[in-house]
């Protein structure tokens, strides 16, 4: 039987709320070990970029990682959000270590050739998991921020946590019996977006792509849902999307937030 | 007979000047392991902070790191900085990884306790030295940004680099035979402030007391002697200040820069 590892993807709403963020660390804290922290960006790097009059490039609806934007994210994300995170984990007696994807070489990556340049944006190829378990076997719990560097150039790279964070318990599932939890805002996936109380309990990548076609599933959920489903398909044992909260019922795999399931 | 273990700290002029970067990175990268490089700050941090209208506070002539200036020197030392010089090492094939005292519980520290309030500033207390064999045993090299954490309350804290390079040093001189240079834009340490034909071979520490008395070392260069010849005391085996290039010539040992030695 494999060992359990638990991959736990927080996002940037979570991070902008001190209660949350504080009851949420006490929830990861108390995780068993091996473990892994992916965080996302939250406001902090908008906020930087407005206030430096960095103006947001967008091609054809999507931000474009300029040189600016690139520097405001390597010091938001891989600086201040990371740093505080680890110093408020190892406070807990959680011993975490801060990295990107290029520290350690744990992620192999390119920055996204396609016919919109969306600037200083990667892709990943690989996740070094001998790595990993190397730093696991030390008692090393990752926090992990989203960013990567081009491997050939040495360029840092913007990457998508839920995107790392899916690549991470992808490559972990050969080894590990790998729980991926997806944290944020909402207590699950929505039938009706603006009914919070309309959590769906288990979701197959049919009732999905149904929902995404009647509209329930919008915006920054499509990327998510797709990188989650991804895990779900390399042989991540489970999958679940849920509110931060939710977390402290880990242990004891109380029922919230939405479970994928193969269908 | 010790293995030997280089530890080198560059200082924040190198940081600002492309060029001598590259340069001094194809140095330390061709260094035999295990090794250290403890980075300074740098203009970026004073060039953030002007920008973003948060005044330098000043009491009693020294610098106070405020909650907004331990925000700015996060993300440029433990953001910026730090995961530029992981990402160019790895993309020369040395394997980098970037850490704050507070990543994986390197060093502990406490918030200075002094008569004139500094703010968010950090003092050592101890290096781990086991973690950071283990960390060496997977091949890893140790790219360290001058932050710790207070261990008691969880607060990032701005730590004099050029002290951490030397208490990190000193720890490991139990267990290595520690080379530790301290790099920079000068030559050595000058016998005439403003003469770069004037460096001084070998510098013991009443030597260095009479250049003191007589206004020849001043400014950052006592704080950086003090933290030096501390490093000697505590055992290790060769301490050096030199110009950033001069790094090139470490395995031919190479006559340049300032040796300290016992007198």
């Amino acid at each position: 039987m494999k060992q359990q590892c638990v991959v736990v993807k927080i996002g940037g709403n979570v991070l902008d709320s001190p209660r949350d963020l504080e009851q949420f660390l006490d929830s990861f804290a108390a995780l068993p070990s091996p473990k892994i922290l992916v965080h996302g960006g939250g406001k902090l790097a908008t906020e930087l970029s407005a206030k430096l009059d960095i103006p947001t490039q967008m091609v054809e609806g999507r931000r474009v990682t300029n040189a600016e934007t690139l520097n405001i994210v390597t010091m938001v994300y891989g600086g201040l959000i990371n740093k505080s995170l680890v110093a408020a984990l190892q406070h807990r007696r959680c011993n975490a270590l801060g990295v990107t994807g290029t520290d350690a070489a744990l992620i192999q990556a390119h920055k996204r050739r396609s016919v919109v340049d969306y600037g200083f944006v990667g892709d990943i190829d690989a996740v070094n998991i001998s790595t990993i378990q190397e730093l696991f076997a030390i008692g090393l719990s990752l926090v992990i921020a989203p960013l990567t560097a081009d491997t050939e150039t040495g360029t840092l790279l913007n990457t998508n946590a839920d995107t790392i964070a899916s690549a991470v318990a992808s490559a972990l599932a050969e080894v590990y019996e790998v729980h991926c939890w997806y944290c944020f805002e909402k207590h699950g996936v929505l039938a009706s977006v603006d009914d919070e109380g309309s959590v769906i309990p288990q979701l197959t990548f049919e009732q999905y792509q149904t929902l995404k076609a009647r509209g329930a599933v919008v915006k920054g959920m499509i990327p998510k849902l797709d990188a989650a489903f991804s895990a779900l398909r390399a042989g991540v044992q489970r999958v679940k999307i849920c509110h931060a909260s939710a977390l402290s019922a880990y242990t004891t795999n109380t029922s919230n937030g939405t479970v994928l399931v193969i269908s």
